[in-house]
C-alpha cells in the first residue's frame, strides 16, 4: 500500500471511530432514560440525544466522508486496501448515499422527537393513554413519510423501511413467505385448538418473588455465556438488547410477579442478541460492522436462545429443578413433563412479547399488515386502535380491555422503528434453518442441552455468526451455515414436530 | 436589541448549549463507569470519553466562539445585552483565553488518560498497587505541569490550579488563612487529647446491614429535600455529585458494612452538592452559570449539610429513634446523647472522608502541602507514598499500614484534580460564616432542625446562594449573604464552642 493511502486510510478509520463514539454515547443516554434516569431530566436528556445524534450524523454524511469515499472507491486506491476495509467502505457508503439527502435539521428534530416520544410512551402505556400519545406517534410517522421520499421508493413506500432492517428484504417477498407459513401453521393452530390434550397452565401463574426470579435469569445467562464483565442486566417497561461497544453489551427484564416465565425467557431473548454483539471479532470494533448483520439475523439468535433452546425439553430437564428450588411451594408439585407442555401452551393471547412460539407470528403478521396500511394505505394513526383491535378481535379471537394492553404494548413506533416486526419471523425462520444445521453438526446437541452444556452451542455460534458481524450479509450467512437460501418449511417443519407431539395429535 | 444582535445572539447561546451536551454526555459517562459499567467495556468507553470532551473543548476555542466573543464583547454590542448575556459571555471568553492556547490533541490525551486512570485507579487503591498506578499519575502529573505553562503561571505554578476551583485564590493567601486556623485549631485539638472526657464511639464499629443504612440514607436525603425526581443515589468506590442536567443530579455513596455513619454523613454531604445544582435558577440552564459558581462554596454546602447540621444534637435528637429503628439491637441502648458524642470523637485517622470535623483541616493541609511540593518543588510521584506517609506521622501520629488506605485513598488525582483539596477546608470555613448568618436570620433554626423541619432551611439556602449558580462570584455570594468577606475566624469560633462542649473544657 502506498504511503499516501495508509494515511488516508488511517484518518478515515478514525473519522469512522468517531461515529461509532457518537453511536456509543447516544446508546447509553437512551439506556439510562429506560432503567432510571430521573424524569425531571428526561426533556433535557432528549435535547442532548437530538444534539449528539445529530453531529453523528452529520460526521456520515459530512463533506469530509464523502471525499474519502470517492477517493477510496477510485479503482487504483481499492485494489490496494484489503477485504476488511473494502467493506468498511462499502458500509460507510451505503450509510452516505442514504443519508446525504436529509437535512441535518430534520435529523435533529427527528432525534428529539423520539427521544422524548419514549419516555412518553412509558407514560402513556401505563395509563393507556393512546389519546394523549398520537400526536408524537402522528409527527413521527409524518416525518418517516417524508425521510421514506428523501431515502427513495422502492417498490412500495414500505419496502423502504423493511429494507433498512431487512436488506434486500420487499413486501412482496414477505406477503409470500408469510402466505407459505401461513398455509402450514394454520391448519397446525386449529389442529391445536381442537386437542383434547391442553396443557394445564395455570401453575404458572402464582406469585413469585421477584429476587428470585432475577436470580434465576442471572443464572441463566451465566449458564448460557453472557459474559457480565462485557455487560449487565437492568429492568425496563419494555426488555432491550443495547450494544455500547463490544465490551459492553447491556441487556434488559421485565418483571412480572404473577408470571414466573416472562422474565425468564426475555432474559434468554436478550441474552441470545447480547451473545451475538459480545462476541463479534474485535478486529471489527469502532467499524460499522461490528454489529449484527441485519435484524433478521439478530432476531434468529434471540428466538433460538428464547425458544428452541430455551422451551425445550432437554433445557428443563437440566434447569427446572433449580428454578423450582428459587421458589418455596409454588413449583414443588410441578413435574418437568407438566412444566414443559405449559410452557409450550398455544394460546390466544394480547400481549406480542409473552405468545407462545406459534400464535406469535401472529402477532406479527398483524403488525406487518398495519404498517403496510399507515405507509402504502393512508391508514391515519387516529384509527391505529380500532385497526388494531379489529385484527387481534379477526386474527386472535381477542380484543384488548385497552389500549396499554393494545396498541399501546410494543415500544418500537415511538422510537420511530417501522419495517422492524418482520424480522421477528423472519428470525424464527432463520433460526429452525439454523437448528437443522446445528442438529446435523453437533450430534450431541440434546444430550448437551440436558447436561446444560450451553457452551459449546454458544461457541459453534460464535464461530458461524456471531465473529463475523455485518462483515457478511444476511445471505451469506445462511447459504455460509446452512448450505442454502432462506427457506421457511423449515420452520414449519419444526413446530409440527415440536406440537404434534405436545398436543398429542 | 437589534435584529441582528437579536440572531446572532441566539446562534451563540445554542453553541454554547451544545457545549452543555458534551458536557452531559461526558459526565454521564463518568457516572456510569463508577456505578457500574462492566470493566471490559471501559477501555473503549475512555476512548469515547477521550473523543467527546475533545470535541466539547475544540467548540469552546473554536473560531465560531472567537468570533462571537470578540463581536459581543464591542461597547455598542454589549451595550445592547441584558444581565445575563453579559455573564455568559464573560465566562465564556475566561474558557477560551484559558484554554485556546492547549492543542486539542493534548486536551484528547488528557481526557482519555483521566478517564482510564480513574478506572485504574479503583483497582490500585483495592489492592494497594502504588507501583502499578504510578505510571499513570506520573503522566497526568506531566501533562498537568505541560498545561500550566499553556495557561500561565499565576505567582507560583501551583497557584494556578487552585485558581481554577477558587477563582482569586493564592498560595500566599491559603498559608496565611492555614496558618491562622491552624493557630487556633492545634491548641483545641491538644486540649482534647488530654481530655479525660473522651467520647466512647465502640458501638459505631458494629455490623449493620448494608440494606438498612440504604433506607435510612434515602429517607435522609428526603428530609433534606433532595428531588428524588431529578436525580438518584447509586454506590461507587468514591462517593461524588455528578449535575448532567438541571433535572438530572446525580449522587453516590459507599457503604461499609461495619460503620452505621459512614454512608449517612456520605449521603449528607453529597445531597448537599446535589441540593445547590438541583436548584439552579432555570433560566441558567444550557449556560456556563448553571453550576455551582466555586469548589470552595459548593464544598461549604456539603460540609454544612453533612457537619453543620448532620452532626449536630438537634439533628440527631429527630432523627436517632429512626436510625435505632433500622436495626436491630445494635444501637438499642445508645442514647441520643452517647450517639452525639460518637459521631464527633476527634480521632487522628487514616482517611480523610471519614475524618471528624476537627482533624479532618490536617488531612487537607497535608493534601495542600504535597500538591505544592509536586508542582513548585519538584518531588516526584514515585516518592508520594513515602512523603505522604511521613505527614501523617507527623501532623497526625499515624502510618498507614498500606498505601490502599494512604496515597490511594482519593479519587482526585486520578482525574487530574490538583488545587481542589484546599477547597473543602474553604468550604468548612464560608460554611461556618453562612451558619453564623442563618442563625441571626432564622431564629428558629435549632428548633426546626429538632422538628426535622429542614425544608426552609434549604429554601434559605436556595434562596440566598443556590438559585444564583455560577452568576455571582464566590466573594460576591458570601459578602451578599454575610454582610463581609470570607473570615476564618467563624469556623474556628463555631468549633471551639462545639466542641469545649462536647469535651467539657
Amino acid at each position: 500500500m502506498e504511503d499516501q493511502v495508509k494515511i488516508k486510510l488511517e484518518k478515515f478509520r478514525e473519522l469512522v471511530r468517531k461515529i461509532r463514539g457518537y453511536y456509543e454515547a447516544v446508546g447509553l443516554m437512551h439506556w439510562d432514560l429506560r432503567t432510571g434516569a430521573p424524569r425531571k431530566g428526561a426533556e433535557f436528556r432528549s435535547e442532548t440525544i437530538g444534539m449528539l445524534s445529530t453531529e453523528g450524523f452529520k460526521l456520515i454524511i459530512s463533506d469530509e466522508m464523502g471525499d474519502y469515499l470517492e477517493y477510496f472507491t477510485k479503482s487504483d486506491i481499492a485494489e490496494q486496501l484489503d477485504d476488511l476495509d473494502l467493506k468498511i467502505v462499502k458500509e460507510c457508503k451505503k450509510e452516505y448515499d442514504l443519508n446525504k439527502l436529509i437535512p441535518a435539521e430534520k435529523f435533529q428534530e427527528y432525534s428529539v422527537l423520539t427521544a422524548h416520544a419514549q419516555t412518553l410512551w412509558e407514560d402513556a402505556k401505563e395509563t393507556s393513554d393512546f389519546a394523549g400519545f398520537e400526536p408524537y406517534l402522528s409527527k413521527i410517522v409524518a416525518m418517516k413519510q417524508e425521510f421514506i421520499n428523501f431515502w427513495g421508493v422502492k417498490g412500495t413506500r414500505y419496502d423502504t423501511l423493511i429494507d433498512m432492517y431487512e436488506p434486500d428484504m420487499t413486501v412482496e417477498k414477505l406477503d409470500e413467505i408469510f402466505s407459505k407459513l401461513r398455509s402450514r401453521l394454520v391448519p397446525l393452530v386449529e389442529a391445536i385448538r381442537a386437542s383434547t390434550n391442553q396443557p394445564d397452565n395455570t401453575f404458572l401463574k402464582q406469585l413469585f418473588e421477584i429476587d428470585q426470579q432475577e436470580k434465576f435469569g442471572l443464572f441463566i445467562l451465566e449458564q448460557m455465556g453472557y459474559d457480565f464483565e462485557a455487560g449487565r442486566q437492568d429492568e425496563s417497561v419494555h426488555p432491550f438488547a443495547t450494544s455500547l461497544n463490544v465490551g459492553d453489551v447491556r441487556i434488559t427484564t421485565h418483571y412480572l410477579q404473577d408470571d414466573v416465565t416472562s422474565a425468564v425467557f426475555s432474559s434468554l431473548h436478550e441474552g441470545g442478541h447480547a451473545l451475538y454483539e459480545q462476541n463479534v471479532d474485535v478486529k471489527l470494533v469502532g467499524t460499522p460492522l461490528a454489529q449484527g448483520t441485519s435484524m433478521g439475523i439478530h432476531e434468529s439468535q434471540s428466538r433460538l436462545w428464547e425458544n428452541m433452546i430455551g422451551r425445550s425439553r432437554p433445557f428443563w430437564e437440566r434447569y427446572f429443578e433449580d428454578l423450582q428450588q428459587h421458589f418455596g411451594p409454588q413449583l414443588k408439585d410441578v413435574s418437568i413433563e407438566e412444566f414443559y407442555r405449559a410452557i409450550n401452551r398455544v394460546e390466544n393471547s394480547l400481549i406480542r412479547i409473552e405468545a407462545d412460539e406459534l400464535t406469535y407470528n401472529l402477532h406479527i403478521i398483524i403488525r406487518y399488515e398495519i404498517e403496510k396500511m399507515l405507509f402504502n394505505e393512508g391508514l391515519s394513526v387516529k384509527d391505529l386502535p380500532e385497526v388494531w383491535n379489529a385484527k387481534y378481535n379477526e386474527y386472535l379471537g381477542i380484543t384488548p380491555p385497552n389500549d396499554g394492553l393494545g396498541i399501546l404494548q410494543d415500544v418500537h413506533w415511538s422510537g420511530g422503528d417501522f419495517g422492524y416486526f418482520a424480522s421477528y419471523s423472519l428470525g424464527n425462520m432463520y433460526a429452525a434453518q439454523f437448528l437443522h444445521t446445528i442438529r446435523k453438526e453437533l450430534p450431541q446437541y440434546d444430550e448437551w442441552i440436558a447436561e446444560g452444556n450451553l457452551l459449546p452451542i454458544k461457541e459453534w455460534l460464535a464461530d458461524k455468526i456471531y465473529k463475523y458481524g455485518k462483515s457478511l450479509t444476511p445471505a451469506e450467512i445462511i447459504v455460509n451455515v446452512t448450505g442454502e437460501e432462506l427457506n421457511p418449511d423449515y420452520l414449519a417443519d419444526y413446530l409440527e414436530e415440536k406440537y404434534k407431539e405436545i398436543y398429542k395429535l
